[in-house]
């Protein structure tokens, strides 16, 4: 394919990519097709000689369409969002085209430096307290997702401590013996909802993993009396706890962890490295009416957050903020003969392989860049804002019909959950089979079989109309557990998220439930 | 920005990337700027409203352009290439705009089934063993980079052996002492020319490392007997090895180890995991003429190569082949509520989140679809095999001025490494401080002062010369250090790749090698 060949295929592909997301609306959000639809229809080889971009531009009508998801889709309400926009992808097209695998300074500086510079601009934008700049002893990274954050981190942790604890022994085996020994008594701690990723890093870094306590009463917060007895708890084991991740927006409900009172533990334990994990509603802090959790940020060690998911900025990036830069470089850094340069060697510049796992990357600042200056500070708090009020909107419809829906935790960053009611009051005759508590009390601790049975029914009912909702596959939304208890989540904030949609979304969740419940013929 | 907006700004972007493709080979392809050039340029916030593109386009070009190291550029001869192509580009397009962060199956369908589909495809294309294929126990999964392959190998090495040893023991605090005395001695090996990556995930894995010696000998080649010592010496101090890198194709000098060799030891070590590095080499495996490397893999764990470097796969695409995808999902699969589905939990489709560290996912097998589509098998061998004349046409170059350059290792993969002679024959007037060896003989070992001087001299003219090539600018070309001895490395493998190009770089490298040894004026 020649420049002028792509400069053709380049704009049949532009307009293909238009129509996607000025019709993406009339689509079913969830595709139709079956596990294993894609084999049949492509051949088993690639072809011996090469094919016209037509032929396979046509394919992906025919063959890919079917087979997506439709993330952007304001009909798209389920886990979290993954926003795209026109910017971010202007930003991966230059991105694709400056191709390298950027893994030091001189692979390509402007790789580097816009990204220390962007990764400023986002600290400031969000009122990171200033020790997470680059011009002291921090700075950010932009990573690929919250995942791999919380691996770096964990692992950073891990070395840390054990650096720590023997500075004073020599490279030897016996220092390699003791190193064992004490890595072998290191757990990581998360939030019981926390999100998976904490524990699975663990288990990457080779370590323990205790989740700490945070039940309905405290809005399914970790709260630093709870963080601290999980470490005494351990400690009085003979074990070591090194790391926690704080949320900000759990994955479950959006609970945000008690940032003031872990920030005195943290105050108490300095070899533990406590991460925020604010993989979603960190976006949030660019209004300055989030930006009140900010301060006790200063007293941990990492902060993230996904411009992918909220902030417009196309999938992947993570960015990954860290007070001390050489908490990773200590760790992370490995320097052969190959990958050394003068530039490096002299200290002048950063070599972000040295703060991450892999050692190649993409020029991924490019499409934050456009993005941060296409919306403006103004044009992005103006997306989040309105995404909070739909948020409000949905949970005063719910409102509406507390005879079907009760909500358990109300909007926090957009996002509602709540279940459903296997008794409408205004359906008597469905309540005789379950005695029991009345609903809004289903939460709480379940101390007789009738109450456990009324758990389960409300389970049942609720899953119910959660797969019925995303069979009928016009909207896709999430289900959740939570203390047992089966959640159904519902959040709107895409680009083109509207209250109609949420009426629309409503009004099917209505009709779902009534027919479970029975109020409705199934 | 809306639709049509976007449409005028992609136009423009369009231009603009193939006027830089078009006209890559009239610029240096190394920058001029210095570290710290872009932050005084750009604002250090950003901006309070947003901003039209043709005001953030024409920053590009003030701004990133005159920082970009162009790996695209014929000039390029550095590291190993990372080519991108159109049809990459497109991928990148068409992924990008269908943004999703694809951790599972039913987070878009096709997203997972055509990636295994092309991995399958590419399977068969580089005559990977049957075992690897997805129809039966394994294989391919895309993952960033062959540093993050060879980090997911290493754990899941480090799991299975003590999933096999402790298959016996329940879940308790004894299981997991018992873990951390086992994990505490485990040991993973790489040749002492394998990757830098290798070395960085026993980091990561925490667990300890050990290089196998690769000697001249050998072509720094790790043979099986090399291998079967290395472990035994391990065994014997109580340690455990539990994970082996195989290079077809090291960093320094492309060196292939004893695979066959290799192979038999893997027979007596089931318990030892080896993995596969072929990270740029594994490419020229698409040409048959290769494929004799292929049948020993069948006796390993897994096999990678990166499409990004020398397949026209636009950064980042690693092809991770498994031969036993359990391997990995017993460590890696993490199920927390919110990501349960139906499709998943009926077994009936792949999660590939459960094949590697990260949870979210790009859509990368658009990229290779379109590529290996667009190239046909046939091109795919064509560009491969024309590099590999061009590397034979250089080396004939060198061979030409024997005064001047000492061929290390001739063509391998289209990489030629050289050093700097100090004594050119026909200016034995330079010879005269400099008594000991001819320069043929200077890698061996060094047992007198003198020889120990010779070499010294020879590594800083080498050096020399590299950064004299370097600070012009024209060309990139790097320098490595093989057992002690600095080496330049020139390989040649863009898609833009010419003989005139090879002719202009071995014209600079002997005006610059003509002015260090003193023949010319400096």
């Amino acid at each position: 394919m020649d420049s002028s060949q792509f400069r053709d295929a380049a704009h049949t592909a532009i307009e293909d990519i238009i129509k996607y997301y000025d019709t993406i609306q009339d689509r079913p959000v969830l595709p139709s097709v079956s596990p294993g639809y894609l084999k049949p229809l492509l051949p088993t080889s690639p072809p011996q000689e090469g094919e016209s971009w037509p032929a396979i531009q046509s394919d992906i009508d025919k063959f890919i369409m079917p087979g997506l998801t439709h993330w952007q889709s304001p009909k798209y309400m389920a886990f979290f969002p993954c926003n795209s926009s026109f910017p971010g992808m202007l930003g991966e097209m230059y991105s694709s085209a400056f191709n390298a695998a950027a893994f030091n300074w001189i692979c390509s500086p402007a790789v580097t430096e816009l990204e220390t510079i962007v990764m400023d601009w986002v600290a400031k934008l969000i009122g990171l307290p200033k020790e997470y700049l680059s011009e002291g002893e921090g700075g950010g990274i932009i990573q690929g997702t919250a995942s791999e954050v919380v691996v770096t981190a964990v692992v950073a942790a891990r070395e840390r401590i054990l650096r720590g604890r023997l500075s004073d022994m020599k490279d030897s085996e016996e220092k390699w013996d003791k190193i064992a020994e004490m890595r072998g008594k290191l757990v990581a701690l998360g939030s019981e909802h926390a999100h998976s990723s904490t524990h699975k890093a663990a288990i990457i870094a080779g370590t323990r993993y205790r989740s700490v306590p945070a039940p309905r009463a405290t809005d399914f917060a970790v709260t630093g009396a709870a963080l601290r007895t999980a470490i005494e708890e351990c400690k009085a084991k003979g074990l070591e706890p090194f790391y926690f991740t704080a949320t900000i927006g759990s994955t479950a409900t959006c609970a945000i962890d008690d940032l003031e009172g872990i920030s005195e533990v943290a105050k108490d334990y300095p070899d533990i490295w406590i991460h925020v994990d604010a993989a979603y509603a960190g976006s949030a802090l660019v209004c300055p009416e989030y930006q009140y959790l900010c301060p006790p940020i200063q007293n941990f060690s990492s902060f993230n957050f996904n411009l992918h998911k909220w902030l417009l900025v196309n999938f992947d990036c993570s960015a990954f903020f860290i007070k001390k830069r050489r908490d990773l470089t200590d760790t992370f850094s490995i320097t052969p003969s190959y990958l050394r340069n003068e530039f490096s060697d002299r200290g002048l510049v950063t070599d972000y392989r040295d703060w991450q796992i892999p050692l190649g990357r993409r020029f991924r600042s490019l499409k934050v860049w456009f993005v941060l200056r296409t919306y403006g500070v103004s044009g992005l708090r103006a997306f989040i804002r309105n995404h909070i009020k739909l948020g409000e909107y949905f949970h005063s419809l719910l409102l509406t019909r507390t005879d079907l829906f009760t909500v358990i935790t109300s909007p926090k960053f957009a996002l509602t959950t709540f279940i459903i009611n296997p008794h409408p009051r205004y359906a008597p005759s469905a309540a005789t089979t379950l005695p029991g508590p009345t609903h809004e009390a289903y939460l709480n601790d379940f101390t007789t079989d009738a109450e456990a049975r009324y758990q389960a029914e409300v389970n049942r009912v609720t899953k119910e109309v959660y797969e019925r909702v995303n069979t009928q596959g016009e909207f896709f939304i999430t289900g959740t557990v939570v203390c047992g208890n089966f959640l159904i989540r519902v959040v709107s904030a895409t680009e083109n998220a509207e209250e109609r949609w949420l009426k629309r979304v409503f009004e099917v969740l209505v009709d779902e439930a009534e027919r479970v419940v029975g109020v409705k013929e199934a």
